[in-house]
């Protein structure tokens, strides 16, 4: 039995999110089917985090077991013979047996786009956040930085969710602009259940004007959601990279 | 009667290309229709540049005549309202009668994007052209000098077209490397059909090394086609930018 790591790479726009659902298409499903096809095992796959549906993924990171003989790198161009063009994997390797894609994550990074223009995007439309109102991006990064440390960020998470512990350390949160794109980058060791989505909600709010710079310092203090602003949109969110303390490799 | 210039971004993929078809759906007939769902007049409209189909378009544009009373800034809105997701009008301003988008048009700007890795792009997959073998950027951008200026590009053109004077002038080529994209920027005062596919797919040999460095002169002073590399693939390309001498606003 070998242990695979992946990191894998789709567009959300078309999908129920990652984790397998029951009258939805999934990520996960669809990646187990390529695994069937390939080596006719029947697998869970367990993916580093659980993007919605809309959400996109440049490197989420995937573990599997198998006794498949083919060798690792020949994984990923076997599962792309089987996957659709919108789900690909970038890289296969063996791991250690102990080596859990979401447990053994140390931590996250997340981007977030968006189009801030009068019209809506054609091109990036299933990739970028239309917001049309005026957005002071200074403002927006000055208040940014109140989320970098370790916080309790039960404000910043969307209910529904069974987590109890919601204090989390965030590395970075940077916005810049270029162009007609402003982009919020999001890196931390962990993240609560539309936590990036909301934290994007609340910065464009503050970048509106609709909001005070304080509001981060007021949401963290209180624990109370409905003090920021809505949950942004999923297809704009994409989730850049998944960190791990080593790189096992075979 | 009035003369409006649309700025017009598309994504091509769904698209039979720009200009107007008998048996397939192309993004001049697309915006023909919009319009005469705003304003109940049947206009034919003259875009700058025929893209195929695939290519997309972040600058294309566009001129017609209109008799209806719509202010100009709110053309674009109303346009975007009859139009689907894939194509957006991002400025209509009203012109000189004798404004043409084709005719008045002083140069252009296309970018061409690459996708550098071993597994295609998710979530690019429609915007960039897949190549795997290895590419030497800085042999690439030493052969794209040689296309700047003014030369005979005969051999830079695709059978089928009936233009005579293949003589254009390119301002710049350039080949840029970042992660796993390569982005290629071609602006000149005009371009023969299938130029900028033409000079990527042989710029592509070049960096291949499967073409020298001197392929470009060679195809310039015979006007020999076959010399160079297959034309690239439609879906990497994109109309950045139409060029006028003045901006000719009401």
């Amino acid at each position: 039995m070998r242990r695979i790591k992946l990191i894998v790479e789709y567009e959300g726009t078309n999908y129920a999110g990652w984790q397998r659902q029951e009258n939805a298409l999934a990520v996960q499903q669809v990646l187990e089917t390529a695994l069937y096809h390939v080596t006719g095992e029947t697998v869970t796959m367990t993916g580093a985090g659980r993007t919605d549906a809309g959400v996109h993924a440049l490197g989420q990171c995937v573990h599997f077991d198998t006794n498949c003989g083919i060798e690792d790198k020949k994984i990923s161009y076997a599962l792309n013979a089987h996957l659709p063009s919108d789900i690909r994997v970038r890289h296969a390797v063996a791991v250690e047996n102990d080596f859990h894609a979401r447990f053994s994550a140390t931590g996250k990074q997340y981007e977030y786009h968006i189009h801030h223009s009068a019209h809506a995007s054609a091109i990036y439309r299933n990739f970028r956040w239309h917001v049309y109102v005026p957005l002071e991006l200074e403002r927006m990064q000055k208040c940014a930085e109140y989320l970098v440390g370790e916080h309790d960020f039960a404000a910043f998470m969307s209910t529904g969710s069974e987590v109890k512990d919601t204090v989390r350390t965030i590395h970075t949160a940077k916005v810049t602009g270029s162009g007609d794109e402003v982009i919020m980058q999001f890196s931390g060791n962990g993240f609560l259940y539309n936590m990036v989505r909301i934290m994007v909600g609340t910065l464009v709010q503050v970048g509106a004007k609709k909001l005070p710079i304080k509001v981060i310092s007021n949401m963290l203090e209180t624990g109370n959601r409905a003090l920021g602003g809505p949950t942004a949109p999923p297809h704009g969110l994409i989730l850049t990279e998944v960190f791990y303390q080593t790189a096992k490799k075979s």
